[in-house]
């Protein structure tokens, strides 16, 4: 078993190079807007999604054909080795309209539904944040980097993210949200996927999101907890797709954090 | 004058070299967050922002002994040329402490108290957006690009930027805010002086701020204007020290705010 997830983890770089290499030349690619509206023009993020997932998923069912696939944009495909892969080819779609490098190409690997190695590529930055759960890494121009979580004692120290504040938020979860970020010491908004990076890297302490779908979150997981962090629901409980979503690089913050978002 | 003036743009990239070589190290050096808090700690926006603006301020003096100088950290220092440096080190503190590379180094000239020049540099991802009103363009490593804000006609395509949707605004201006927000096809939060870049880059249609001091802005309108784009207060007047601000890449989603803005 070892072996069959090194091979596929080495494998993992090629999937994410082959991401980077289409994403890339999409971003800041000039979009028209005119008098008629954006319906109807060419959409950059669309087209980079789609091209990129269907890439990544060939090459898997080239390399893997018995592994699952799950992605945001061309569905499910089961699998018989125990294997799934799991891909979001753009988290952040609105990051990377406004042209803001805060996006990322996420791509995980689970072993029996668990979450074991995931990565968080950034096209632009030419950042690669890597975890398998037991360790964390950072690739960059600069080379490799152990990835740790910084300490945290209490929420009035804590920098806290979400990536929207209204849109993604529901009456309650956003009063919730609100008495978690009160606490804070200051908050940042619009970070999707990377704020999880910027936990890895300890610079962000706490992340709260509403509903997040399988490969918003199970690429990162793997990353989190490498880095030493914590990532659950928001009763504490182990997170499932469409749950909620309470990380945090201490879990003296997210015992704090737990304790303002209980009724 | 014409002379005065281009020697002074020539200049004004190696202020922006020596501040990215200052603060370039500081960004995302780890930070202890102890049991203890933050207070007592390191601080290495303080400290960045500091050596930057005195070396800034040092080779002005040095170049240009008759040229006035205000800075975000070191104050004001009248001149007798008729020219003005406004200087902000590190304009976006909060996504500098984040990890975010949404902050940036801004370096103003005002002739007569008229900005007629201005950089927007950011270390991180060495990019420089450098205007003087009737032009600008981006520094990038892969050369210098004509920077042009794009067409948009109507609020239901712009995309609206401000950095913070509470911490900033009053009251009113929370619900002024929210007018514009809503007939818009999408708004990002966070965005600093790095938004007005987006702007003059063609991502961003509108920003909206509230009471920015001198160097918070002045060094942006030369950029702003450059790129084809506007920039006045919530009532359509020039902008002053101290004003709010509406900023748009087309004339037309401009008019349409500041009708939304109106009692």
């Amino acid at each position: 078993v070892t072996e069959e997830l090194d091979q596929r983890l080495v494998f993992a770089h090629r999937l994410a190079d082959g991401a980077r290499a289409i994403i890339r030349p999409y971003f800041r690619k000039p979009v028209a807007v005119t008098d008629k509206g954006w319906s109807g023009f060419y959409d950059p993020v669309t087209d980079a999604d789609k091209k990129a997932e269907q890439v990544v998923r060939d090459m898997i069912a080239n390399a893997y054909p018995k592994d699952g696939i799950v992605g945001e944009e061309l569905g499910n495909a089961p699998g018989s080795s125990g294997y799934r892969w799991v891909i979001d080819p753009i988290d952040g779609t609105r990051a990377f309209i406004a042209g803001q490098p805060l996006w990322g190409t996420l791509i995980g690997l689970e072993k029996d539904s668990v979450p074991v190695f995931g990565m968080l590529e950034q096209p632009f930055l030419r950042e690669r944040f890597v975890g398998s759960n037991d360790r964390a890494e950072l690739h960059n121009s600069e080379g490799v980097t152990p990835l740790a979580a910084r300490r945290c004692a209490t929420l009035s120290d804590a920098v806290i993210s979400t990536t929207h504040p209204n849109d993604h938020f529901d009456h309650s979860e956003r009063a919730q949200f609100a008495r978690v970020e009160s606490a804070c010491r200051l908050s940042r908004y619009g970070g999707d996927c990377y704020a999880y990076g910027l936990v890895a890297l300890g610079f962000i302490d706490l992340v709260m999101e509403a509903r997040l779908a399988h490969w918003d979150i199970a690429p990162l997981i793997p990353i989190i907890r490498g880095a030493g962090g914590i990532l659950t629901d928001w009763h504490g409980q182990p997170w499932r797709p469409g749950a909620n979503v309470l990380a945090a690089g201490d879990a003296r913050v997210h015992a704090e954090a737990l304790k303002l978002l209980a009724p």
